[in-house]
């Protein structure tokens, strides 16, 4: 998506060990208009109207998914960070752990709000080694739903969560694959 | 905001406490056509051009705040939930309270995101004793920006946030005011 790959280089901060700061108008400051043409896109790349549930993370995948959400029409569900201490038998419940923070968090979702009847496709705003992902699958198969799809906003393509996700034979697309960071400048796939 | 109370009536659970459950069509799962209304109808009350930023917080706010932001034209930001260990000295920071936590924690807004050029329009899903908004209202000062007024989704007028908030001259608008939970039935002001 070109308006994005423009947005990332015009405003992303390059920071130490392959790190991109995008939270000028993704993950703090939010740049609603561009994040209602990246719902647009989602939906001409997942145009099946057999999806019935957009599932995303607390807090970043939030705003991308509900924007993205008015676009299919459909209900966006966001697991929530839970606390491990509480047991939660009315919902579903998975790790996830942060590389970056190098601490494990729980997320769950409420079992009345996904169930085997629905066709999920599972938003968020940024796939790296794809353990953000991995929870939301987790979660997903717990329900019985079944997986229509995937779609990322920013994939950071020299990590491999994407290629663990592609090899399992997951529709999976990113608006924009970041294969490296060289010289300060970002090479997009 | 009719189609909201309708909503509340239908959707919203009585749990003990005087707590109202909502997380079917408002923080957890999404009622994304309805959040779209939502956001026309604070247009609706907040008409003005000045305002250049709308302010909520992390998480259950930002689904509301970033449709509403589509509605504005303008960008979104989100307080993020900081870890009082760190010292972020490029970050406004504020304490919030929770009465039904008993806990308290730190929001935090990069000074990058609010200046004392803003005019800041603060949206939250829920208000009853108001330590978040008062948290965003602190932030707001610091930051030299002037508010344009707080729009909030469902506020529990038997609850002192909204008074308090009132008192101080603030314009406050909230879309669907319960004044009152009597017999399992939930009574609007």
């Amino acid at each position: 998506m070109e308006l994005l790959k423009k947005k990332i280089v015009e405003c992303g901060k390059l920071l130490d060990g392959d790190i991109i700061k995008v939270d000028m108008f993704l993950n703090h400051q939010l740049d609603v208009c561009l994040l209602n043409e990246i719902g647009k896109e989602f939906k001409r790349l997942f145009p099946s109207d057999k999806i019935t549930k957009i599932l995303t993370a607390e807090a970043s995948g939030i705003a991308v998914a509900a924007i993205a959400g008015i676009h299919f029409g459909i209900p966006v569900v966001f697991a929530k960070k839970g606390n491990p201490k509480n047991i939660c038998k009315d919902a579903y419940t998975a790790q996830v752990y942060s590389y970056t923070k190098n601490t494990s968090h729980q997320i769950r979702v409420s079992r009345e709000y996904l169930t085997p009847n629905d066709r999920v496709l599972i938003i968020d705003d940024f796939l790296a080694n794809g353990q953000a992902v991995k929870g939301l699958l987790d979660i997903t198969q717990q329900s019985g739903a079944s997986l229509e799809g995937i779609g990322i906003v920013i994939e950071k393509g020299f990590q491999e969560g994407g290629k663990i996700i592609r090899e399992r034979g997951i529709n999976l697309k990113s608006l924009a694959i970041i294969d490296e960071v060289k010289d300060g400048k970002i090479i997009f796939r």
